[in-house]
C-alpha cells in the first residue's frame, strides 16, 4: 500500500516531522511519500491561509493520485475537505477527522491543545462541521508567538506538557488531541506524562487511511461525493482536468 | 458607495442576470460593478467546485477590494466564506447568507428552491456551518438536465413555481428562497404566483451588504477575522500579498 | 418611506435615543415616527415584563400600521415577535434579530453586551428561539444598579467599554452587540475602543427594516405567519380586529 | 389543595370539557377551580393569538391566585409561559410542559395529535423552546375546518384516531400527546384503541400540578424567576401590580 | 396504589434514606417497598458500575412488578433506562428524568449538585440521553472523598449548601437539584437556605410515578417499549423470562 | 496482535459469520478469536435485550482480556459501551462506533440499513449518543419477520439491496452501513452493486481496533474512563473484581 502524504503548509521542517511520524505509525508494508504545498504560508493559523491551502492541495492530489492508494491531508483543520474527496476515488483523510474519530473511540469527551489562540476559531469551526461539537471539552493553546514552526514541539514541550494535563484536570478531557503538523510526534514523547490517552493527528490519518484502504468499501458512483457534473470551465490546470475526467461519471 | 458583486462562476450570461437584478435593488446611489470568475466551472453545484472558486474570488477581491466599499459574493453556497472575510476590512456577503437573514426576518422557517439533486448537500452544509440549520423546512430541486445556465429560470419557470409553492404547502415554509445566480431575478416575476415571501439572493446579498457599509460598525482589529499573523509565505499573488499586508497587524 | 420604531418601554427618555440613533442610521428619505409604548414598565429586563409590552406593541402596530412602510421593535429581546407579525402584512423587524443578523454576517461568533444580570436570561432564551445560540459567543451584562435608564450610556460608558473589550479578548467573540435601546447610539461613540466590528440594534433595525421594505418579497397569503384564521372573539380593541379584518385571508 | 385552571381560550363550552377532565384527573381532596379568558379568541391556533391570551391569563392570576396553591394554563402551546412563572410564587404549569414530562416519561419519542394545520407551527416552536425537539417524532393534525370548538373531539373523534394510529405506525412515536383543551377527555375515551400511552394535556397539567405544589420545593428569591426588579411604570391593572409588589423583592 | 421503590446501590443505610423521603413525598395512601440491590457496589459513580446495577434491577422488578402499580429507579443517572421499561407494562420511573421533568417545570435552567467528581461525567451523559442537554447550567460536585455514603447529607452539609447557592449565583440556575439517593430529603432540610426551588430526586421520582399510575394512559402494545419479540434464548432467570412472556406481545 | 471479538448475540451461527469476516479484514499477522455470549438472545433487537447482553460481555471481558490486545463488541447498538471501557486498559471498540467512524470519513451523510422495525429505536439513540445524529441520513430496514437469524443475509439479500439502494436515491446518503452482525460480510457481496461506499460492522471494528492497539495512545489513569474508584461491594463474579483491582486505580 502506498499513501501520499501531503504537507499543506509549505514549510519543509515541518514535512520531515511528518515523514517521521507517519513512517513511525504505518504498517511495515505501507510506502510514505510525502509532498509539501508549493506555495501558500508556512503554517496555517486562520481559514483564508486554510484556503489558500486547499487549491495547493488539489493541485497535489490532481497530480499523484493515480500513483498511490491513500491520500493523507497533513494539516489540523482539514484544508479543502470534504471537497477533495469529490476528486478522485481512492481514500483522502485529514488529519483532524482521522484524529476525531480515534479519540472518540477512546473516550466520550476530547479536547484539543493546539499552538496558538488565533487557530482556535478554525479549529472549532472544523470540529463543528465535522458534527461532534458535543463530544468537545475544551480547546485550549499557547499564548506565546513561535519561534521557528519546525521546533514548535521542542521549545514549548513544557507549556503544551502543562495544558494538556490542564484539558484533563479543569475541562475534563477524557483523550488529549496535540494538534497540528506541527506537533507530529509529540503524542508519542509526552504521552507516558498524560494520564489519558494522547492522540496525534499524523499517525491516526495514517492508520485511518491504512484501514480504509485495506477495506475497498467501494467508490462514489452516486451521491455528492461522485464526480462533478461536466460541464464547461476554464483555466483548470491540466492535471485537475484530468483527475476530474477519469473519474467515472454518473 | 461603490459594491463590486463578483460571480464566482465563469459564465458571462449568468453575470448579466446579476448585474441586471443587482441594479434593480441597489439604491440609486450605489455604484455596482460586476466582475466575472476568471476560472473554474460555468456553474458551481459541489464542494470541489466551490473549491476552486474561492481562489478566483480570492484573486478578485485582492484586485478590486480598495476601490469599492463592499463585496457581495453571488454564488449561493457562499464559496470561500468566511475565510474572505479575513482578507480585508471592507464588508464581504455571500448571498447565501444574506439571503439566509432576509428570510428569517420575514418567517420562522424557510425552504430553498435550488437548480439541481446534485447542489443540494452543499446548500445543506452551507445552512448547517451559518447555524440555521433549525430554521431550515427544506430543500428542493429541479430534476431535469439543465440546457443553458444562462436561461434556466426561463426554461424552468413553471417547474420552480411548483416546486416553490410544494415547500409552502408540505414543507411549511414561510419563506422561501430561490437559491442560485441563475435564478437572479426570478423572485421578482414569479412572486406573485407564491403565496408567501421569496427571497432573491443577489438583491439579498445588494441590500444586506448596503445596509452593512452604511452602518460603519468597525473593522476587526483582533479576534479570528483579522489579519492572518505575518508569516513566511511563498507563492501567493502580488495582489493578495498586497491585501495581507495593508491591514493593520493585530 | 416610513418607519414606525415601537419603543416598548414607557420611558420618553430612551424614546428620545431611539429616534436619533434612528435618524442618523436611516437613509435621508426614511421617515422615522418613533411611539412609546402607553403602559408597562420604564425598561424590560424580564419575560413578563415583556409579556406585558407584547400587548401594548400589538395596540400601536395596530392603530398606526396603516400610514407607514414598515415597523421596528426597539427593544433588545424582541417582546411580542414573531407573533405581531401575523398582524400585519408589512415588515416589523425586532431590533434583536436585526442586530443577530447584523452581527452574523461581520463574524462568526458574536457576544452580548447587556445592562444588568437579570435581563441575560431572557436575551439567552431570544437568541436560542432564533436558532443562532451556536454563534452565541457569550453575554455579559453591567452589575451595578442604574440610576436613570435615560443615562444609562453615559454613567456607565467605561465598565461597558470594558465589558466589550472583555468579550473579544476571553469569549473569542468577533462581533459585539450593545444590547439594549438605552444602549442606542453607544456603538457609534465607543467604536473606535473596540477592536472588533460593534452592532447597536436601533440601527441594525432600520437598516434591515429599510432593506425588507425595499426588496418588496411579498405577503404571506399561506402559512404560519398569514391573518390568523377568523373566529369568534371577545374584548379585542377595535385597532386590533380592524388589522386582522384588513389582512386577505388564506 | 386548590388548583386553579385558566381557560385562555374565550369558549365556555371549552372550559366546561376542561373542569370535567380536570375533575376526572384530580386526587379527591384537591379543589378545582376554572376560569375562562375574558377576552380574546375563541380558540388559539396562533402565535398571535396566543399573545392575546397571556394578557388576558396575566390578569386572571393577578386576580385570584391568592387562594389557591397552583395554576394550571389549559391551553396547548402554553400562551404566556415562561413569563407568567415571574408573577407569583405558586406553581404555574402549562399543559403543554405538563404533557410533555409526562410522555417523555413513558417513551423516548413522542408525537402531538392536533386539531388545525395552522396550529402545528406555534405547537412546533413550543416545544423547541422547552428543548424537547429531539424527542418529538411528529405532529399530525386535523385538515378539515371546525364547526364547532366545543365538539371537535365527537366530530372527529375517527380522524383523530387515525392520526393517532398514524403516529405510532409511520412516526415511530412510543406515547401519543392528544393536543388542545378542545380535546380534553379524548385520551380516556380513545385510549383502549390507541397501542401506546395517550397523554390528555389537562389530566397532565393538574396531576404535575398538584405534584409541584405537594413537593414544596421552594421558591424564586433569585433568578430569572424571581420578582421582576421593582421600577417605574404605568398602566398595569391594580392586581397585576398587587401581585408583582406582594413577591419578596430579590 | 403500591409503589416499588429500588436502590440500585448496595447499602442498606441509603436504602434507609431512600424509604424515609418516599414515605414523606407519597400520598397517604400509597404504599411504599423499598428494596436493596443484591449485588453491586456500595454507591454508584460510574457508567460500569451502572451497567452492574441495570442486571441486578432487572431482576428485581422481574420478581416484584406483578404485585405493584409503579416502579422507581432510586439512584441518579438512571441504570438501565430507557432499557427497563421494555420490561414491564406499569411505570418504571428514574429518580433523574423525573427529578429533571420536576426542574423545568419550575424554571427555564438547572443545575446538578453532586457528591464527587467521578460521577459527573455519567451525569452529564444521562441529561443528554434526555434531551435536555440545552437547560443544564451546570454540574458541580464535592471534591472530598466520602467517608460513609449513609452520613454523606450530614458530614458534608455545608460544602453541599454552598455548591447549590453557587450553580445560582454563578451559572444561572433557576432549580437546584441535589443529585443521588444518598442525599434522598437533603432538599427539604436545606431548602430554606437555597433561594431558589430545590429538587430532592427521591421525592420527585415518587410524585411523578405516582401521577403516571392515576393517568392511566395506557401500555405500549406497539413501539420500541412494547416487548421485546420472542426468540430463542438461554441463560435467562426464570422471573426474567416470566416477566417477558407475560406482556402481551406485540 | 490479538484480537478478542465478542459476539453479545448466544447464536454460534452469527459467531461463524463474525468470525470469517474478522478473519478476512484483519491483517495477516492479527490474531482473532471469537467468544459468544454465554446467556442473552438469538439476536438483539431492543433496549432490554442489549442490557442483558452487557452483563454477559463484562463477564467475557473480564475473563479474556489479559490475554489479548484489543476487544471487538460485535453487536450493532454497542452494548454495554462506553460503560465497558472502564473495565480493562486496552482499547474496546464497538462495531457501531466504528462503522461510524469508518462512515464518516467516507461521506458527509450515511444511512444504516437493518434487518427489522423495532431495531431501528436503538440504533437511533445509538448515534445520538455517539453526537453524530446530525450526520444520519436515515435508517430503513426489513419488513418481514426472520426465518434464521444465521441465513439473514441470504433470505434476504435483495430487499437488503433495494433498501441500501433506496437509502441512496431517495435520502441523499454518501454511504451505507450494513447494520449487524448477522450481516457480516454481506457489504463485501453486495458492495459491486451499491454506488456509494458500504460498510460493514465486524471489518470496521476490526480495523478500527488494529488502528487503536497500534497507535498505543496510552491509558486512562484519570477522567472517567479510568479504573471506578475503589469501594465496597458484594456479589460481582471473581473475574470482574480481578479486572477492577488490576487496573491501576487514579
Amino acid at each position: 500500500m502506498k499513501l501520499l502524504v501531503i504537507n499543506p503548509n509549505t514549510s519543509e521542517s515541518v514535512s520531515d516531522l511528518i515523514r517521521s511520524e507517519a513512517r513511525r505509525a504505518a504498517y511495515g508494508d505501507t510506502e510514505i511519500v510525502v509532498r509539501t504545498a508549493p506555495y501558500g504560508v508556512e503554517y496555517i493559523e486562520t481559514r483564508f491561509e486554510s484556503l489558500i491551502a486547499a487549491g495547493a492541495i488539489a493541485q497535489l492530489i490532481a497530480e499523484d493520485h493515480a500513483d498511490v492508494d491513500g491520500i493523507v491531508i497533513a494539516a489540523f483543520g482539514d484544508p479543502g475537505l470534504p471537497a477533495l474527496k469529490e476528486l478522485v476515488d481512492i481514500p483522502v483523510v485529514g488529519i483532524t477527522e482521522a484524529a476525531l474519530c480515534t479519540a472518540v473511540l477512546q473516550g466520550t469527551r476530547f479536547s484539543i491543545v493546539a499552538i496558538s489562540n488565533r487557530i482556535q476559531a478554525w479549529y472549532r469551526e472544523c470540529v463543528g462541521t465535522y458534527g461532534l461539537g458535543s463530544r468537545l471539552a475544551s480547546i485550549r493553546s499557547l499564548e506565546d508567538p513561535l519561534n521557528d514552526i519546525g521546533t514548535v514541539q521542542d521549545d514549548f514541550s513544557d507549556p503544551l506538557l502543562r495544558l494538556a494535563n490542564k484539558v484533563v484536570d479543569e475541562d475534563a478531557a477524557d483523550v488529549v488531541i496535540l494538534a497540528g503538523a506541527p506537533l507530529a510526534g509529540l503524542a508519542r514523547s509526552l504521552g507516558g506524562r498524560i494520564p489519558v490517552p494522547v492522540v496525534d493527528g499524523i499517525s491516526a490519518g495514517v492508520k485511518q487511511c491504512e484501514a480504509l484502504v485495506a477495506l475497498t468499501t467501494g467508490t462514489h458512483q452516486k451521491g455528492s461525493l461522485s464526480r462533478p457534473p461536466q460541464k464547461n470551465n476554464i483555466g483548470l490546470s491540466p492535471e485537475i482536468l484530468r483527475a476530474l475526467n477519469t473519474r467515472p461519471q454518473r
